[in-house]
Formats: structure tokens, C-alpha cells, sequence
């Protein structure tokens, strides 16, 4: 995965909006809805299903899937490039603060700590 | 954005995941709850504001969208390992369909063909 | 709307678990999951719509609209029998809540207001 | 649960939404979108949380619970007021589509069934 990657991904999708003037209707309200709603459609592959099922998904599954976790990172970076923001650097900053929040040896292994923790 | 920084903040949430022996709950069903509570959160800022207000975020606001951007690509990622899947691979595919489903000169500029076709 | 009504529902609404065999899948946890499906599902039919056309839903959208509509109620009803709840009082002591937190003397028509608040 | 209370209900949430001039705000799309985000809070109580788990809420889980419920309610009534429709009527069409859509018969008890039903 390089920077050529990338940057090739985010000039297409530019192209792909510019094309077809959609840029008026992707107000970052609206990219935040359409995120949701992908999100939901990702979560809807899992509804039902055994927690150890979800390991293991495959043919059609595995398709949705993916087609899912690709609609969500191109909102995602179309959400980034409406403020000028670096997606690496928010994660790598949102990391520190939850290395910050949960330190390793209070919470470690505990399903419960764990639980208490991410409700905060 | 280059391989290396990509592949860093990889091994980084590794780590992290590992130091608190918290694999056991990442399922993909359990990360793509995840994934969607902090989705809703990124959209909670927009919520009752007028769309053009949506491109002008800053002070807390601005500092709470990064937020919530890095923990949904950290998801993202999560998800993406799970199934050993590429982000910029899935994401390529997808828009390569997008392309073929919404030709640009049927839909270009229409939002009632937008809107309609994105139902579908 | 009568206690009637609202039984007989409740009513329906088991025999038709019941006689599929599925409360087996009906954990809370799976039926929030659900819950959350519908609401975007529901939400995609507002998405890339300006504002003010979302007042005026009418032919394959309004029947869209009811049917999410009807799925989330069901959602909620099937959750609430979970822990033996009233809806409706939910509703009332959350209706009080929120009274206590946002007086109206102070939020009064304000959009930023309103915004603030409703961040908390 | 009586016609009256529902009344009542409907007739305490237009005013609280009266008394602060805040039905500029309430339209279906932003209604749309607080739903949701109020469902998530629902379901980041059972996040992490093994299935079984999300039978036995107790304390300030069980309140918080509550509180989600109500809040779900309430917009979900706001919602169907904006449309002038009943919710119990929109259920009970709606279970009477499910019930066509899945024959007892032939979805009874099978969860592979009932994934792939899902799915549609």
C-alpha cells in the first residue's frame, strides 16, 4: 500500500464526483448520513448470525462484505477531504488518546473493565 | 501517505489490541457495532445543523469530527485484517462498479436521478 | 388508539415468533442490532434530499417511509417485552428528563442553542 | 396502555417542542437522523457484551436502557405525526407483509433460513 495508491484512489474518486457533479449533494452532513447508512449495511451481513460465525463468512457474504468495507473507506476519505484532514493522522492521534484512556495493565483481558470503559 | 506510515499504524493497533489481550471481543460482528456507534457519533455533530453549516466546523467541534474519523478508520482496519482484505483494493472495486451502475451522462448533475438511483 | 389495539399487537406480534421458532435468535443484543438496521434504513430515504423536501414523501417513498416506520415500532415493542417495559412510560420519565435539562425559558427557538445542548 | 395515555403522550411532546420553537428544526430528515443516532446509544450498552449478557441488564445499565427506549419512542411518534400516520397501523401492515414474506412453514426454527430471509 503505497502513497501512489493512495493518492491514485483519491484523484479517482475526485474524478468519479467531478464527472458526474455530484459534489453539490455531498455536504459533509450528508456524507456523514451516507456513512451510517453503509455502516448498517455492513452490520446487516452479521444480524442473526453466532458471534464465532462472523469469522467466517464467505461466497456472496464475503462479496458484501467487501463491496461494504469499500463503500465505507470512500466516504471516509471523502469526509477527510472536505476538512483538509489526513485520515493516518487521526487514527494514529485517536490511538495515543486511547493508549492514554485504557492502560494496558488496568484493563488487560478483563471483558468487564473492558465494557465500563468503552461506555465513557 | 506512504506504505510505511499505512503499515505502522497497522502494527501500532496490533499492539495495542495485544497489550490488553482484546482480540477475544473483536468478532467482526462486535467490531461492526462498533463501527457504527462511532459513525452515529461522527454524525451526532450535524445533527439539527443546517447543511451549509456542515462544511464549516471548528474549536471542539472540529477536534470531536477528527475523533471520530480515527476511530472509524481504526475500525476500518480492524475489519479489513479480520479478512485479511486490502482497504484500497475493496474500495477500487467498489468505485469501479459505482462507475457502472451511475454512468456520468446519465446522471450527471441530477439530483432526482441521484437520488433515485442511490435507493436502489 | 385503544389498550386494545396496542395488546392485540403485542399479541400478534408473539404468536408470529413463536409459531417461526425464532425467539432463539431474539437476544437483546440481536434485536438492537435490528433496531439500528431499520433506522437506516429508513434514514436512506431522506439521504441527498434537501431539507425541505423531506415534508413531502408521497407515492413508492411514503410506503417505504410507514413500512421502516412499522419494522423500528416492532423493533421496540419486541425490546421493551425483553425487560417487561412500558413504553410509554419511558417516553413520559425521558419527556421529564429532558424538560429539567432544557428549560424552555433558556433554548427558546435558539438553533445554537440547541446544538450545544444536544451535544452533551 | 390506553387511547388516553397515547393521547396524552402526543398531545405533552408537541408542547415541549411548542414551548421552545423547536419544530424548525424537526424536519423528518433531521428527525430521521436523531433516530438513529439514538439507536446507537441503545446498542452501545450491549457492545462488547456476550449474547447471553444482554438477557440481564440490572442498574445503571437497565436506567440507561430505559432511557434509550424512551428516547426512540419519542422520535419515532414525532416521526409519524409529521405524516399523519398511526404506528400501530403501520406495524400491523407491516407484520402482515412479514408473515406473507416468511411462511411459518418454511423459515420454522432454522437460522441458516432466517439469515438468508434477512437478507433481503
Amino acid at each position: 500500500m503505497s502513497i501512489d495508491r493512495i493518492n491514485d484512489l483519491r484523484e479517482k474518486l475526485k474524478e468519479f464526483v467531478a464527472e458526474r457533479d455530484w459534489d453539490q449533494f455531498h455536504s459533509p452532513k450528508n456524507l456523514a448520513m451516507g456513512l451510517n447508512i453503509e455502516s448498517a449495511e455492513l452490520m446487516e451481513i452479521f444480524l442473526w448470525m453466532p458471534d464465532e460465525e462472523s469469522y467466517h463468512l464467505n461466497g456472496a457474504k464475503l462479496d458484501n462484505f467487501k463491496e461494504e468495507l469499500g463503500d465505507i473507506y470512500i466516504y471516509l476519505i471523502h469526509l477527510a477531504e472536505k476538512y483538509g484532514l489526513d485520515l493516518i493522522d487521526c487514527a494514529e492521534q485517536k490511538l495515543m488518546q486511547n493508549a492514554a484512556k485504557y492502560p494496558a495493565e488496568k484493563v488487560k483481558g478483563s471483558s468487564k473493565k473492558y465494557n465500563e470503559y468503552s461506555q465513557e
